[in-house]
């Protein structure tokens, strides 16, 4: 039996939910997952409501290496939770940052974290009003870690995932960039690939014009396509079939990806979204992400169970006719985000 | 010149004002330190307001060890985010925790950390919407770190900090607990003190019976005393008197700093508040705390500077008749707090 924690713990897979479900949801009476008129653990999204307007997320951020091609530590941590903020429908106000670094960090290197964290909230005008500073002792930590704390509005309807049958599913971008990255720096495979990490502010705008008919939108981040889509088959009791073809992978990825044997569906992503939209709108919603400078692409659709066997699941299609589950990440998450 | 993060940085005091001032308040312009009719980091308090009502604070909580008498790093997590929303006059209604843990962390202990940390949450009827989860390797991290965030709703007023001249100054119970009984846990000093951790709720009714009287807030956690009365005498340009034989200090603490040198001002307290309150109504405060089972002692007052030499200065007048200046903490902080 275990009696330890396991790096697979944190994969944000089935181990990362079998620890939560057993040290913090099962100890939590069903009326405090949630507020009055909010949405709490009771349905696990990218963030919080409050008072059915107010939108709260928090991430604690660590990677390595905390520079890379594309961003930092500092990147990540300011569009990683403005994007938990956005996935929820809701336009971010301000966030608080809690810097956790150890003895010895080079203070030159967190000057280029926080100049880089700060561009990001001035770029999309987001305030900074909180946070806190703590220095651990190196015998205890090296590196840095950054909590990130978004607050956010809801402009028009909150985004609460739930998957319909019927629905479409579209990607905003290239899927599997910045995990595909990391491994490169990880197992020194050359490169020339950038981090996609950005914050999607720009959707507010589609999720405005559309407020009806995006029933999820989740950034797939730690855990990858595959996370996101199993937690949506999961929450909703749908079954999800994707075409492996439509899958937008850059050749960069795939040839990273066949080097190390990692499937490129569990790569995170830090600059794309994962819509489920109503089907009759999903032509106009494509149209008008290309108009925001997007390059989506439909890559399946949400299907009605027609047994308990066949809820809860997610299938690929591959591109030579097969078909394959897509299962929830498990076991040790590779590349290792820290 | 120091070109790494030192211990130092991390004390609550000058040095991590002054890390804090070059590498994050000074690259904000004013407009992001703060949203439209709220507070930030314009104005350093326990939390930030956001909107008018809405308050918002975070901490990452270390400390070693991450067990002590009276409480766990999980009781501390829940219990001091809790105080910095009631610090502003906010009633906590959402609490999201963030943990990082490292590789090899036994199981049980995260099992009562968590339990502790859900049960301040039932006793106070806070609900837990949200967080993150995880897994630092062993070669990078050992033990654990929890960030929380606590959102809260303004009831009357909020209580921005600003002190104002005749102002009495009250704290709400024992001084330098918490802080000497991880000193003695350290330092191996035999002891029976129990940590003073618990969520401060029981105010919030105080703070709605006086509404306008409470001119400022805080619990104070690192750095002490000596920290939020500078804190204080800064943000208002003030000069603080606090009677030193009027600090209300246990025979047990006093022993533990006698031994290790420390000044009881600096230690952490964390379930003890520091009032700055309008004197006409001081003896009615007085009263409703100990009606509320506090034991309330009046400490000292703030008063008019006569000159720039003597505002934002904080004055001990001790037992036998002197005066000293009670400095912002600076240097290592002691005992660490992780």
């Amino acid at each position: 039996m275990v009696d330890k924690i396991l790096l697979s713990h944190g994969n944000g897979g089935k181990d990362t939910q079998n620890i939560l479900d057993k040290y913090i949801f099962s100890k939590l009476p069903e009326y405090l997952k949630k507020t009055d008129n909010g949405v709490g653990l009771d349905h696990p999204d990218d963030g919080a409501i409050v008072q059915g307007k107010i939108v709260i997320a928090t991430d604690s951020h660590t990677i390595n290496p905390y520079f890379f091609p594309g961003g930092s530590i500092g990147t990540l941590a300011a569009s990683g939770t403005i994007n938990d903020v956005v996935m929820m429908g809701a336009k971010p106000l301000a966030m608080l940052d809690s810097i956790v670094v150890s003895e010895g960090f080079p203070l030159d290197d967190l000057d280029k974290i926080t100049t880089d964290l700060i561009n990001v909230l001035k770029e999309n005008n987001i305030s900074l009003v909180g946070g806190d500073f703590k220095v651990m002792p190196a015998n205890s930590m090296s590196g840095i870690i950054i909590n990130t704390v978004g607050l956010g509005i809801v402009e028009k309807n909150p985004i609460v995932d739930n998957i319909l049958d019927g629905d479409v599913i579209i990607v905003t971008g290239n899927i599997g960039v910045h995990g595909a990255l990391i491994a490169s720096l990880q197992y020194e495979i050359e490169s020339t690939l950038k981090s996609d990490v950005k914050p999607l502010t720009k959707l507010l705008k589609l999720f405005n014009d559309f407020p009806n008919d995006i029933h999820a939108a989740r950034d797939p981040t730690r855990g990858g396509l595959a996370a996101t889509l199993n937690e949506w088959a999961q929450l909703s009791n749908k079954m999800i079939v994707i075409e492996e073809k439509e899958i937008p992978i850059p050749e960069e990825v795939k040839s990273v990806t066949q080097i190390t044997g990692l499937d490129p569906l569990v790569l995170a992503n830090e600059g794309v979204a994962v819509l489920s939209v109503n089907p009759s709108a999903s032509k106009e919603i494509v149209k008008e992400l290309e108009d925001l400078g997007f390059e989506p692409k439909i890559i399946g659709k949400v299907i009605q169970p027609t047994n308990h066997d066949n809820e809860k699941l997610v299938i690929v299609r591959t591109e030579i006719g097969g078909a394959k589950i897509l299962e929830m990440p498990s076991g040790d998450i590779v590349p290792r985000i820290c």
